[in-house]
């Protein structure tokens, strides 16, 4: 199967190419035109059914197109554990699965532009040789055998490109794999897709000046999220199973990453685990400020249910990933019993930014359900998250941009305005460097013994609050991310954490603003002051000015979508995190009878 | 019990204080004196028994002076274990335990300048009212019940100084309990003293402008080792039982600790246990590089014997510390059964400067004996250690000194000779700092795959080659450290190591000299330079000219020292390392009938 001359369309990104084009733009267009290239014929959406463009959300495009047949929606359909059991009974090929799968991506890439790497031939062509093995041994090949698995694009696969949105990274294949790559084709799992990121993984959305930007399947007006946002929407287009994608915290102010899973896990309504550092492979994986450790990234599994993301991480640390990542650490898999009584704490706010109504009320809903399913909740005070977030405005532009600038400058491509502040940065001597881990030292210790002395299992809080979601809701639209600090002091202080739909979507009738704001903060303040908030927003109020319509815009867009909450557990509590989600699930989908 | 204002005589130091003292001055000679002024006129040893500045081995002392009952005897050569058992039963008392520790610590200090803080009051009422809690309960407090334990001055006990070695930090005392003194009271240890270290802790002898110079009481020519030097001279001494230090990584080529448990236990012949980062608590201690992490430092036991530092490792990891300690992983004890037929490698050199041949004599004499008793040992390539070196000599100095040089300014304290590369050292910027940390992941990566490809259990090689070991021996003349690269590549690596006297002592008559060295670098070269070695030396070579009589010299101090070895493993491997050293322990004195 080689890739096709036709020219597809992709849903538009912002890279319109001028005719007269300097280099990087020259790199970028080819590489995008050689991405569609490597999609076959069969594999382009027939232009009567294509969706057009003002059509916000996509998801439904598998099963209303009729493009798919309903084997194939089966298939798709069937969560990764099941897609196994079939595999390994051989009543199901791993070539027809791959098949599907590659069908759907290409579907989705050609919705949302959330690729960034095609595999499609060698994956078919592996497929097929794992059928051959188990057909002939009997055995699969290991605990992944025929699984296609979508990977994140900073992770190497040999032969192929990982660019992290840098346009001097194009034609420069990989000559190695990353840990993890290996440990999954080890695993017999195939790798069909990589997937978009933001330039240097370090933008809370996912754009950059190679393959421009990816959308949110669920609203293509809304950002899927950053970094692993290209994951988050061709898994909830419903176009792979279990994909990997990574976490770092970064500043929670400016408009980049952290919480690079959890982000656009809840801008899209799936499921992820963000580990502690050393839990699973991380090692030869690209990074956009390589050597940077103050807060190291980690890798997770993103998919559409708990369940796939525990098998997922169960596992990987099965295979022992420490004997070949110098990182891991010799952690087994330790099996956490379902506790039947949790004590959990609630943040209500950080103390910096207002959480935004429908937020608040997913939460107050999820806090209700846990208590009538007899779980203990109390309130947690956010101490310690103003100094988390001061120290988070250090550390990433630390090197003076030194890094970022080092990749843009080979193909003379520009910093994009979502990265003036690593082009404004000023490098840091190693001295203060070491004053920052004392602090974030000081920081892990205060706040571990706080939890200790409160006795709870984990921490219930929101994931996005930002402008202008702070106001309307939980997906953001594209460009206007501005406060992440939610996510990011749980990179500081390497934590697991959860991020999962709770079963709340928002409502522009139900999520009116609040009345009377008292700002908790300059940033708060300024964002209300930005938004010119209307004392008693609801769906019914008049668009007043152009301010107002922007609001009203935001609210229409943001109307219907899921909301995501985080669960929170000590460090290296991976099992015991997972299981507490499942309990919560189950708490709040007894009441709700939602499909979570 | 109070400190009496006898004036007492602690083994010269090399700080004699001129009539006109500086601010430093000042303050250094009150902490000696009330430091003197702690211990006890009845634990001041008697003029008469004192022994006399010549005599170089003072662990005869115990024994031999009269001055201990019989009684005291056996207490102090009672193994930590046995002494529990016999506190637990009763038959022994903590009181009477703690104040023959505290008794052998004061002859200690007075002979070879050993403590930093003196606790005899503390302990002993501490130790009555362990006694009460067991009179009264029938049950010990904790698995170190009434034992006592001597800590490395950079704990931190509360109302007690952790100067370090710098005179700013003297009368500063600890608000706050380190998370080790914390876990160590908890289980009932009684802490009696803190112990003597270099000046940051980063030298690899005990000396400092506060204390001044800490000798081996095995031969007071020689140092103790740092920088946990105050330790290892106390315990083997005879005085403690069970000590606690810590070891971090440095410049293996200019005089700044590296290895700073296994060069003190190596200097004198004792035990320790280089832990992995992560597996013992190690915060809220002192440091004097504060937030340099890109080689964290370690905390890990020293003791008299393997079954010491076994049963103490064991301990702390059952008390779970890593509930209290951000920083500590949850990895229980996990029980290593002795392996048969151990497949181990040797490393002969590093490729960057050679062994002494008393050195290479023991390394010989041990793979001899391990082949023999049907271990497999294959020779090990210094692949990757003049990376490790380039490493270290950028790591420690990257703030430019400016740690060092804000704890010297307070009191006017000047760099003393052994710090001139913190005092000389450019800081650097983060960027390149960064940079530093990918050579060293990269230096992890490949050395663990080559380890893996091996197939070895572990390495055994050296630990300390330097002027003037490199040519005679073992431990090493005052001001003479030079190179101690052998210990430094495993704490880039983060590998757990033991060290280990294997029975092997120094000989005049047996180690004579290389015929024809052949440079390995140019370190190599400078030291065989000028060192002017004679072609054949031995104890009975003629003492031709001043250089030959400085060697000779040197020749006189090792003679008869024990020789350590070094048992590596990988990553978080604590409990086979130590497993294997009672394999490798069993192998050699199977033939030497030594005791080891």
């Amino acid at each position: 199967m080689q890739g096709c001359d036709v020219a597809i369309r992709v849903y538009k990104t912002e890279n319109n190419f001028p005719n007269k084009m300097n280099t990087w733009q020259a790199i970028a267009k080819s590489k995008q035109e050689s991405l569609r290239a490597a999609i076959p014929s069969e594999w382009i959406i027939p232009a009567h059914i294509l969706p057009p463009e003002h059509q916000t959300d996509v998801t439904s495009f598998p099963r209303q197109s009729g493009w798919f047949t309903n084997r194939e929606l089966e298939i798709l359909s069937t969560s990764a554990p099941r897609i196994l059991a079939h595999l390994e009974t051989r009543s199901w090929t791993s070539e027809e699965v791959t098949k599907v799968f590659c069908k759907a991506a290409a579907a989705a890439h050609q919705l949302t532009n959330c690729l960034s790497e095609i595999l499609f031939d060698e994956a078919i062509a592996r497929a097929k040789e794992l059928d051959d093995h188990l057909r002939k041994t009997g055995k699969p090949k290991g605990p992944f055998h025929g699984l296609p698995i979508s990977l994140k694009d900073n992770f190497n696969i040999i032969g192929k490109d990982s660019t992290v949105g840098f346009t001097s990274l194009v034609n420069d294949p990989a000559t190695y794999n990353s840990t993890l790559t290996d440990l999954l084709l080890q695993g017999g799992a195939v790798l069909y897709v990589k997937t978009n990121v933001p330039t240097a993984m370090m933008i809370a959305e996912t754009v950059n000046n190679v393959f421009g930007r990816t959308v949110n399947p669920l609203n293509r007006k809304l950002t899927s999220g950053g970094s692993s946002g290209g994951e988050s929407a061709l898994i909830s287009f419903g176009a792979s199973r279990i994909g990997v994608g990574t976490d770092i915290g970064s500043d929670p102010l400016y408009p980049i990453a952290s919480g690079s899973l959890r982000i656009p896990a809840a801008c899209t309504g799936i499921f992820t685990l963000r580990p502690s550092f050393g839990r699973f492979p991380n090692f030869q994986t690209r990074s956009g400020l390589a050597g940077q450790e103050a807060v190291n990234s980690v890798n997770g599994p993103m998919a559409s249910t708990l369940e796939e993301i525990t098998f997922y991480s169960k596992t990987v640390i099965d295979q022992e990933p420490w004997v070949n990542d110098p990182k891991c650490l010799p952690i087994p898999w330790r099996p956490a019993e379902p506790k039947h009584r949790l004590k959990l704490a609630v943040m209500w706010n950080d103390g910096i930014v207002t959480p935004t109504p429908p937020v608040t009320r997913a939460l107050k809903e999820t806090v209700d359900r846990l208590r009538k399913a007899g779980h203990e909740v109390i309130d947690w005070k956010p101490t310690g998250h103003k100094e988390a977030r001061q120290l988070l405005q250090r550390k990433f532009v630390a090197d003076g941009g030194k890094s970022v600038r080092g990749l843009l400058a080979p193909t003379g491509e520009p910093f994009r305005e979502e990265m003036r502040d690593y082009e404004k940065a000023t490098e840091l001597g190693v001295h203060e460097m070491w004053q920052i881990h004392l602090e974030r030292n000081t920081l892990q210790k205060d706040y571990l013994h706080r939890w200790n002395a409160s006795g709870i299992d984990g921490i219930l809080c929101m994931i996005l609050v930002s402008f202008p979601v702070d106001i309307f809701g939980l997906s953001v639209e594209h460009g206007k991310f501005a406060y992440v600090g939610y996510t990011g002091v749980f990179n500081i202080l390497d934590y697991s954490a959860v991020s999962f739909p709770c079963g709340v979507k928002a409502s522009k009738a139900l999520d009116v603003s609040y009345h009377g704001h008292k700002a908790l903060s300059d940033v708060d303040a300024r964002i209300q002051h930005d938004c010119t908030l209307p004392h008693s927003y609801s769906s019914k109020s008049p668009q007043i000015d152009r301010t107002n319509i922007r609001i009203l815009d935001n609210a229409s867009a943001v109307d219907g979508m899921p909301v995501s909450l985080q669960l929170v557990a000590r460090r290296l509590e991976e099992e015991k995190v997972l299981m507490m989600t499942g309990v919560v699930l189950q708490a709040v989908s007894t009441g709700w009878k939602s499909k979570l």
